[in-house]
């Protein structure tokens, strides 16, 4: 790969996340030579792809590019990379674009969705980790629509009109609840000749509360919120298996549906060269110490997803989300200067901010450490954090323009069918 | 098709661009049923294309949901439906979605990129008639620039940050620009070890104008405003081939480039059943009446750029922009009734109402009918004729809000590669 020589040692990071942005910046203007590689030419805000996947908001909105994150930092490169490959022992990534040696190496990769080793799942439902799957989930909810004018066969109506999602986290419970806004809203708006009592959502979860982790009082609220949003929420359980048509669970009922959603689980998005079992755990994620470094090197770390960093009040490893990945990539900056100048790190401790979630307008759910809150000043909280988390004025801008139009108006405009997805999967 | 008999007429319109959404508002409330045909389930405003090609807007502001242009409209249908043939003797249209019976047919089926016949230009170029077609070219105008990072050959670098537009028309003119904003703004910023010197815009006029058919002042101003920004404009010159490389012209001039843009011509979009010659032009318009009157039809009309009509004035059709189109669909609108209550049509007369095109911040050209203007004052103007016509509160705020900070920063931040397209090209 064309990357000068320079003196100053190379740091190389996987992945333009959370993580490896926050590292990244903590590392500009320093006497060292970062790399930055990526699939994407752009970082995603991850948490608001649902908005992104149900028209509420475009992809330029949650998206930024990473070169003009780190425009001002002269010994900092990026390349559109997908990395194939890490050779531990001679210190060098393989990627479809060539090959590159590191001093030292970062492995944000990040997670990706989690279909426990079921192919037909993985392969008849819909994911949305990725802008262009949230792209898709959005063609194909509206092309349903679109479809189920089109058929007199109730069946088969039903079926297009029906929504299932798998996964009573964040991801499935801000999903089911802008669906539900999407009934209420637009569907008898936009379509007056279907029925709108047809269109179902409902979030499935195999255990017996949603929000896992979060209070009681929160998960319990939720649960409640997406209930009067018309939400039918099943707990306790699990989704068996899916062929397009019908989702069968471990007990005897089985739904019948055009779209599933699986937002059931993540796990680390692994590369080659560390997927082995000493380093890797169950998760697929990769083991490291409390200074991140990757179980038996010193010069290869891991932060974000991709990371399990194993302590007494979280023995599988922090929560995927964009906190500990955050505050990983930040302090792996201090440590790695530490580090280069044979100083001691400092061990990673995760400070809990707190989680939260929506549910649909003014319904929302806060935990923070002293104080937990439900209902419309927990919305209120819950977008200005999500504003303030945004990178970018225009994007803080563009977002606070949609969701003022669409709070005042019971719109989403950005229900545009660009690329259609049924008859792109026609073709292939 | 699944639309309801009614005792009304039943008008179906073919195509939801400025004609036929114009002409449908008409409609509303009236007493007919009408149906519109679209393959997309949005309205394009055409005129900012680029924008979107160039990272400077997102499809959504400058698409509009069809279904929410007309839901307050009670007799009113949408169908999501490529037209395939007009059934002139049994007054029906096929589809892709069934078959459906008129009383009254609406051809607005708009125009397409003409490559005049060179199926090798028409295989190799990119078009920008559509939001596909635009953010095709957006990701390949990136990916170019992240492909000259990796390749130490100056031909193929060179190739790569060479940018040939053919058409000397406002979207050529327009996307010129752009181009050379992004070159001057943007490439420094982002690609600081690539040479921007090497990144050329070259925009080439078969005649010996630009803009043909706005004044020679303005003519002649956007080619200085154009130069200013560093454009290689080419006078006289025809392109003759491209294969994927090389453009050749009916000089001994050839280019090498990867990547060329066809804004050279514009044909009528026409649909089967009314392509024989005695319905066409040779610019493969439908000949009309005055009253949009299909040649040899009282029931079947044409208005936009799919309408060819023949005045005195404009010997070869109105000119191919939304003005005539909105006109005509507007005053069709009263000709219907009229005509389905035996009462006499108007005559359709085409004011024009000006033209203009921008180049650049605080560069634009604009002829109206009593005042020619060129400069900052024309392109406040041109900007507030846009957002003015873009159709919805919401877009016209997220279009501001983009170029106020576009503007202001000199910026454009949706350089997103979302979907790769030289990846999609090699796939298939």
């Amino acid at each position: 790969m064309n990357i000068p020589k320079t003196s100053y040692p190379r740091i190389v990071i996987i992945g333009g996340g959370f993580a490896g942005v926050a590292l990244a910046k903590k590392l500009s203007k320093q006497e060292v030579q970062v790399v930055l590689l990526d699939r994407n030419n752009y970082h995603t805000f991850q948490p608001l792809l649902y908005q992104v996947s149900t028209g509420g908001l475009e992809p330029d909105s949650i998206a930024y590019p990473i070169r003009k994150i780190l425009k001002d930092f002269p010994n900092f490169y990026f390349r559109l990379a997908n990395v194939e490959e890490i050779d531990t022992n001679k210190n060098k990534v393989r990627t479809d674009i060539g090959h590159l040696k590191f001093d030292y190496l970062i492995v944000a990769s990040g997670s990706k969705t989690n279909f426990f080793g079921n192919s037909e799942i993985e392969k008849h439902s819909m994911a949305m980790k990725t802008i262009p799957q949230s792209l898709n989930l959005r063609s194909l909810i509206l092309e349903n629509f679109e479809d189920a004018l089109l058929t007199s066969d109730l069946n088969e109506r039903n079926a297009l009109m029906n929504f299932v999602i798998v996964g009573g986290g964040p991801t499935g419970v801000e999903l089911a609840g802008a669906l539900a806004e999407i009934k209420k809203g637009i569907l008898p708006k936009d379509y007056p000749d279907l029925d709108t009592r047809m269109a179902q959502i409902n979030l499935i979860q195999s255990g017996d509360v949603l929000l896992k982790g979060m209070s009681a009082k929160a998960s319990e609220k939720a649960e409640v919120f997406l209930e009067k949003l018309g939400v039918i929420v099943w707990k306790n359980l699990r989704v068996t298996n899916y062929d397009g048509f019908t989702v069968t669970t471990n007990s005897d009922l089985t739904f019948k549906t055009q779209t599933l959603v699986w937002a059931a689980g993540v796990k680390g998005a692994i590369i080659r060269g560390l997927d082995g079992i000493e380093f890797t755990s169950k998760s697929k994620r990769v083991l490291v110490n409390e200074f991140n470094q990757v179980k038996g090197f010193d010069h290869i770390f891991a932060i974000g997803d991709i990371a399990e960093m194993v302590t007494l009040n979280y023995p599988n490893g922090f929560p995927m989300t964009a906190q500990p990945a955050i505050q990983q990539g930040d302090q792996l900056g201090d440590n790695l200067l530490r580090f280069i100048e044979n100083k001691p790190m400092k061990p990673f401790v995760y400070k809990n901010k707190g989680t939260m979630a929506t549910i649909g307008r003014n319904k929302a759910v806060v935990d923070l450490k002293k104080f937990k809150f439900q209902g419309i000043f927990a919305w209120y909280v819950w977008m200005f954090v999500h504003l303030f988390f945004l990178i970018g004025f225009r994007n803080r801008m563009v977002v606070f323009v949609n969701w003022v139009y669409n709070y005042v108006r019971f719109d989403r405009e950005a229900r545009l069918i660009i690329r259609p997805y049924k008859k792109r999967l026609k073709k292939n």
